[in-house]
This record gives structure tokens, sequence and C-alpha cells, in this order.
């Protein structure tokens, strides 16, 4: 079961470079400039090996990515869709042999806003804060609830299958939010997935494929996303003597129905990381904690849900529960959770991160937080912990000094993946699979599965030119 | 592009028959009983051709339905799934040539139940209401919140892509209640499509390809489903002067953030329906009304929902707002939306109901209805109107007396699909395509995407043996 992996020549790739200049003929809109090249090949966000591309373009239009595509197909050369470029696992590099990275930050449009049925189209390059903010400004009380890392693009976002704090309220990529999206697929034509109702049970719905394939089946350059009311908030912080008491009181909260938007657990490490920092005068017991931000249609019933999470929490030990006095008191306290990985960071002065994730079923998190932090405490590496607690998904931040120290954080994000899958869970949350989880995949969904993914990816993409050796389909990939 | 369609011989058939005597011997587990055939190729609620199967398998297993696979595989016969057999486009009718009707009724065991987790692992035949039951009784306050008709199984649910009167507030089968299923492939593998953690970005999630499938790309044997906190409810009648401002009422109560499961559209001719079938005491006002159920974590919390419910319905132009005054009132307000088709159908006498749905984005709701109900006004058919408001999906029941009528509804239940994928929306919103909606897929969905679909399908079942001429694929099938 091989795909076929017949790469054009040098020779090729280079008259491939010619014939994009001609069909994308504006200023800076094709760049082989070697620090262009380095930036699309490299990322300040993760470790994995750097892997520049061939040759950067910046569509305008899915008819740009349509001509793109057709010269990779042409001169079978790989094609790497990339626009936010705030991913985990490497999920844009190049293959080794080079390829055409696809740069669609200039497709940043919000092309129409529809407030009445609560959705918007707009292109892959928009950043979900961006669709937020604007929508803000115009007075539009409606929001796009994926919330990944700042500066994530919508494209990156549907192609990652990302979700982050609101999820635990609102889901991920992978539910209802992305109605349907406009996708090059990798023979040149183009496909809009589906209409633009909220529901449909017309056959299988192709959106859903596109969904976490990080790029590999298709390039997604137009998307309708349905929106979310925004409702007034507070928060909490919370203290408990260990994760468990926190992750039980969790569970009971969200059966008893209370209006939460955020439900985050940070441990005691983050904490102290909070109080050393320097950023804030308060400070708070060094204990693993939640931040949660409540939500509700009135101020009563905000207060009302965090009434009965108070009581249900102090009721499994918890030793603090400081709620917010006013808005700005709010949002001070959620900056706190916010800034996280600022704060973490000068845990440990000249240290990078890296950051990892995984999810388990919700009643594991405690047990495989804690094995994890006993892992983490064998190693000099020091690390915090910061979790989507409704969801059962938490990351580390792995903060390593050196090359030596990379290597055991690497080893330790292995133990932790291989963990997750041991807990009926999965290798990554919400980071994607890119070059970084490739390994586990095979262990996490089993033979079966990979070979249907495989058979999709060679039904669709034959050639093996969509961002190869990237996402599921990784077992017989350039990268192996 | 044209599928493989060529079948066995009747001679093949009948060897199969005896080779599925042989592999499943128990006693009534493959029958050929023209009365079993029949109650197979037909239902009580379409009214679409007949087709029965050739031979009717009562797996008990995956194991078993893997036997039958390789059966249907090696005589080239076709391969149809049935469970609930509640669905209205008859999606589970045999291609004319017969087949193997795969009946999973018998599969309905739930495996494992994770309290902690908010899951549970079942076979495809179990009913969803039996599901929700075991855990009542258990003491569970947990439920599954997917809600089509009485008798829906939960494998006949994934495959239709079905969702019901919580969509509202839940959404649907292709948002993330379906955490993963285990299914018998056309090429007779089994595969577990993903592990059970909530979220997971592992890639695109296989399972998504599965719902709306209609069986056309494998059986699911097993799901694990996510369940939802059972909240404290109440429920109120809300008469408008006319669909627009209930619509309008019910767009702005969601964008208040107030808790509601259920908010349901029904028009004045429903309303007269519910007065006229001395079923009720009570008289309400003959006009378009919305049904509302409230939910919230406590009773407070639902006084105050419905309190905001009123001001906004009130000042939209509701006539009348009863909100129930205890549980027993609420429990009967609801059953008179519940058993709509009951006074539906008394409202001519000796009529028969053709039930058809479509959605549309939720601004577009009152105008598809008005035109709905002139274009019914015109011929000498009555119908009711029941809608899903806040999904801007909505229902027809046509009372037909005779087949000159059936023609008319059948012909009036195309007009309302036309108008529904005119205004960017679906001509089915929750029952799924099966042999009835085949024909709009082409114009709702475009050639590219149906391209696609057929790529995929190929992929899958190269032989064509799973449900062929159903869901999406419907333009190279043998029904056309």
């Amino acid at each position: 079961m091989e795909l076929n992996n017949e790469y054009g020549t040098p020779e090729d790739f280079r008259k491939a470079v010619v014939e994009l200049r001609n069909a994308l003929p504006a200023q800076n809109t094709v760049s082989t400039d070697s620090a262009v090249l380095k930036t699309h090949g490299d990322s300040r966000f993760d470790y994995h090996p750097e892997s520049p591309p061939t040759v950067v373009a910046f569509p305008n239009s899915t008819e740009d990515v349509v001509a793109i595509v057709k010269i990779a197909l042409k001169y079978k050369m790989p094609i790497i869709p990339y626009s936010g470029a705030t991913s985990l696992e490497g999920n844009f590099r190049a293959p080794p042999i080079g390829g055409i990275c696809v740069d669609l930050s200039r497709m940043n449009k919000i092309l129409e806003i529809h407030e009445a049925d609560s959705d918007v189209v707009c292109q892959p390059g928009v950043q979900w804060t961006h669709l937020n903010d604007a929508l803000k400004e115009k007075g539009i009380r409606l929001f796009f609830p994926l919330d990944p890392g700042y500066g994530a693009t919508i494209g990156g976002m549907i192609s990652t299958g990302c979700s982050g704090t609101n999820a635990v309220c609102y889901g991920t990529a992978k539910g209802e939010w992305i109605l349907n999206i406009t996708v090059v697929l990798p023979n040149g034509q183009v496909m809009k997935t589906r209409q633009r109702s909220r529901k449909s049970s017309a056959g299988f719905d192709s959106t859903k494929l596109f969904i976490g394939a990080e790029g590999t089946l298709g390039i997604i350059t137009e998307a309708t996303l349905r929106l979310a009311p925004v409702l007034d908030t507070n928060v909490a912080v919370v203290s408990f003597p260990d994760a468990r008491s926190a992750s039980n009181a969790v569970i009971e909260v969200m059966n008893r129905g209370v209006g939460a938007q955020c439900i985050e657990l940070v441990d005691d490490v983050f904490m102290h990381a909070v109080n050393a920092s320097g950023l804030y005068e308060q400070k708070w017991p060094e204990t693993d904690s939640l931040f949660i931000k409540f939500q509700g249609s009135t101020a009563r019933a905000i207060q009302e849900g965090s009434d009965i999470a108070r009581e249900v929490m102090t009721k499994h030990g918890a030793i603090a529960f400081e709620l917010a006095k006013n808005e700005q008191e709010a949002t001070d306290l959620w900056n706190i959770r916010k800034n996280a990985l600022h704060a973490g960071l000068k845990l440990v002065p000249g240290a990078r991160g890296w950051s990892t994730d995984v999810c388990v079923p919700v009643s594991r998190l405690p047990e495989i937080i804690t094995e994890t932090k006993k892992d983490i405490a064998k190693t000099t590496i020091t690390s915090v912990v910061i979790g989507h607690a409704g969801d059962g998904n938490f990351h580390t931040l792995l903060l390593f000094r050196d090359d030596a120290e990379l290597e055991v954080a690497r080893q330790l994000a292995d133990r932790m993946a291989e963990r997750a899958i041991a807990l009926e869970g999965t290798c990554t949350g919400e980071h994607g699979v890119g070059i970084g989880k490739r390994k586990y995949l095979k262990q996490e969904l089993g033979e079966g599965t990979i070979d249907f993914m495989k058979t999709i990816k060679r039904a669709i993409d034959p050639l093996n030119l969509f961002n190869p050796g990237k996402a599921s389909i990784q077992v017989i990939m350039l990268f192996d």
C-alpha cells in the first residue's frame, strides 16, 4: 500500500518556479528569497528540524491557488499550505525534497457577515482574533468561539482540528462551527462542500474530511463559519490541594449545568511561576488551581452559576475561591491564564519551552497529570501543566536550557503521548500531528484506521503532492 | 466516472444465501420468508416504492457482520444495513436486483457506561429512547441528546446524520456526540475509528465520513457516544400573529443566551389540529406558535430564562405566553408537540401523511414557510408545518387521501426542496437522502462535491455493494 512518490527533478522544480512567476506576475507574489524560504520552513514555536520549501507563493484568490496547484501537478512538486504559522508540531515544514509553500496570509478578507443567521464567510488567512475584533467594532454581539493560540488563522485552525479554552463549552473545529469550505483539490478542481444552512443530512459532509487533514487533501480558500452570541462573563480562581480534587469538582460542576465558557486547570508550578513572575501584586496559593470563566444571560445567572460552583468546589476540598468583583478584575484574572507561556518561560532564566498536549477521557486526567509530573520530576526539566480540565486535555510547557535538555524534553513528550494512548486517549488534543506526532498514530488509531486514511489520501491525492508526510498519512511518507 | 456495478447472477445470490445459512447457523438468523422480506423492503413511514431484499440476515456481533460482508463480496451481492426502520426517505430499500439486508436490531446491547467520562459504548441496534431510559433507571443524570423519531436506533441515527428537537441546544449527529465507531468496511476489514477521549486532533476523524453516509461506506457495529447532563426544564407555548415574528423572536432569544433545550415552531393549521383533535380540554389560539423547553441548573435559572423570553417575545408581537406551572403541566404541554403526527393525521379523516423536511439559514425560515404554505394552499392538500425554528429546519406533514393527492404531495415536496436550495439551504435537514432526495443533490452540492463523494465511495467500496443508490452517491447508481 504505497503512495506514488516519484516527484519531479530539480530541473522540473526550476521550471515550476518560472511558471509560477508567469502565472502570478504581481510583485512579491512568488519568492525564492532565502530569508523568506527560511521563515516558511521553520517556526518560533517548536523545535522540530527546519526544512524550507523551494519557493513561496502568496495567492490572492482561489483562482491563484488553482494556478499554483496546476503547476505543482505538472511538475510533480509537493505543495505545502501555510498561513498563521503558529502550529506546534512542524505542520507546515516542507519535505526534504522541497516544494511550493502556499502562503495564504494575504487571503485575509472577511467576505460576508450574516448577522441574522449568525455566520460569516471569510478567507483562510483571517486570524480568529481579527474576526472577533471586526465583529465587535461593528457592534455585532456574536463571536467565533474556537480560540487556539494568538495569530492562528481560520485555514490553519480548520486544518489542525483546533480547539482552545472555549472548547469545554463550544466544542472544537470538528464540531459544527465550520458550515462549509471551498477547497482546491489536488486535481486542481474547486469544490464548495455544502450550502450555508446550519444543518443538513444530505449525505456525509465532505467538509469534515478537511478538518484536521493539515492540507494533505486540499487547500482551503474560503470558509463559512457559524458564530455564537457574546454573553456576559465573570472569572474565578479556585485553589485545590491537588489535581484530582480539582478534576472531580469540574465533572460535578459541568453535570450541574453551570454556564461555564472555560474551565482551565493549572498546576502548583504554574501558580508558583505566576507569583514569581513579578507581573502581579497579588500572591496566590501555589497549588493546583482552576481558572473558570462563568457565562450567562444576566449578571444574576452568572452569580448563580458561580454560587453552585463555589458550593461544589468547597465540597471537593477547594481551599480558596476568588471571584472577580468587577469587569477589570475579571480581565486581570483571566490574563494570568492567558499569559501562561510568558510567565512559564520566566521560571527558568534563558530557557526555551517545548509545548506539547494530549487528551484522555476526563476521569483519567488526574492520573495522567500525576504520572507525567512524576516523570518530569526525575529529570532536570522544569515544566508547568495547563489543562482544559473539562475536556480531559492538558499541555506541558517543558523548559529546557540546552540541546541535552531538549532531548530530555522530547523524551518526556514521547512518554506523555504513550501514556495518553494507554488511557484510551490521544497523542494530540489540539495541536495536530505535523511531523511531531506521526510516530504515535498507528498505536493510537490502529492499522485498520491508518489503512483507511491512506485509502482516502490515495484516492484524493494519488501523486502524494499535498503536504506529504503530515497528519495521519505518515507511515508511508517521505519523512520516514 | 462510473462505479463498477456488475453484480452477481441470480445463481450467485442463491449460493450466497446457502453460505449465509452456513456462516450464521443459529435458528432465525437468515431468512428468505416472504413476510420478512416484505417488512424489510417497505416502510410504514414513507410512500416511496417498496423494494424487498433477497435475504435478511440478523447478526449478533461484529464477527457475524464480517462473515456476511465476505459472502457479499464473494458473490458481488448488494448489502443493505437496517435497524430501527424509522427513516423517511427509503433509506433502507434494496436495489431492484436485490441484496442482503443486514438487520442489526439484535445488536441492541449497551456495552459500557462511563459515568465519570459522560460516555457510553453501545451496539448499533440500541434505540436512543432505550438508552436514555436505561441511564435513568440506573440513577445516572446523563442522556444522549439526539432525538429523532421514536424507535430510531444509534446505527441508523449516525448513518442518517440525524438531529431532532434538541439540536438547537446540542447540535446534530455531525457534531461531537459520536466519539468513535467500529465499522465493517466493504473489504471486510474492521476499523475502530478512534479512541474514547472527547477531543483529538490526530488527523481527520474517519468517524465523520460515516455520519450521513447511510451505510454506503460500511456497516457500523459499535459506537461510543458522548452524553450530556440532564437538567431541569420547563415548557412554554407562545402564540404569534405569524411565523416571521416568531422567527425573529427566536433569533433574539438565542442571542440573549437563554437556556433553551428546544424551540419548536408550529403553524396555525397545527394549532387548529390540536384544538380539533379532541385530545385536550384546553383550546389554544390557532396561530403560528412556539413550543419552548427552557432548561437550566436551577428553577431560578429557568424562571429567569423564561422571563427574558417572555419580554423578547412580547416585544416581537407575541399574543399569548403560557408557561407551565408545574412538572405535570410541562409534560402535558410538551406532549402536544410530541404527538404532532397523531394530531396532524386526525385533521383529515382517512388521510395518510407524507413527511418531508428542509433546512435554510435561519433568517430565511419565515420566507420559505410562507412560500410553501402558499404553494400548498393552491392544492387540495392539507398540511401542518412543524419547524425546529432555531436551526432553520422545518417539516411539512402533507395529508393525502388517494394516489392522485399522493402525486400532488410529492410535487409539493419537490418544490419545497428546490426552494430551500435556492435560499442557500438543503433539501434534507435531518431525514437523510435515501432514494427520496437523491435527485436534488447535484443542484444542492454542485458537480465538484458530488465528484469528490464519488471518488471517496469508489475508493472505499469499489464494487458498489454497500447500499447502492443511497445518500450522496446517487447519480451513478442503480436506481437512476
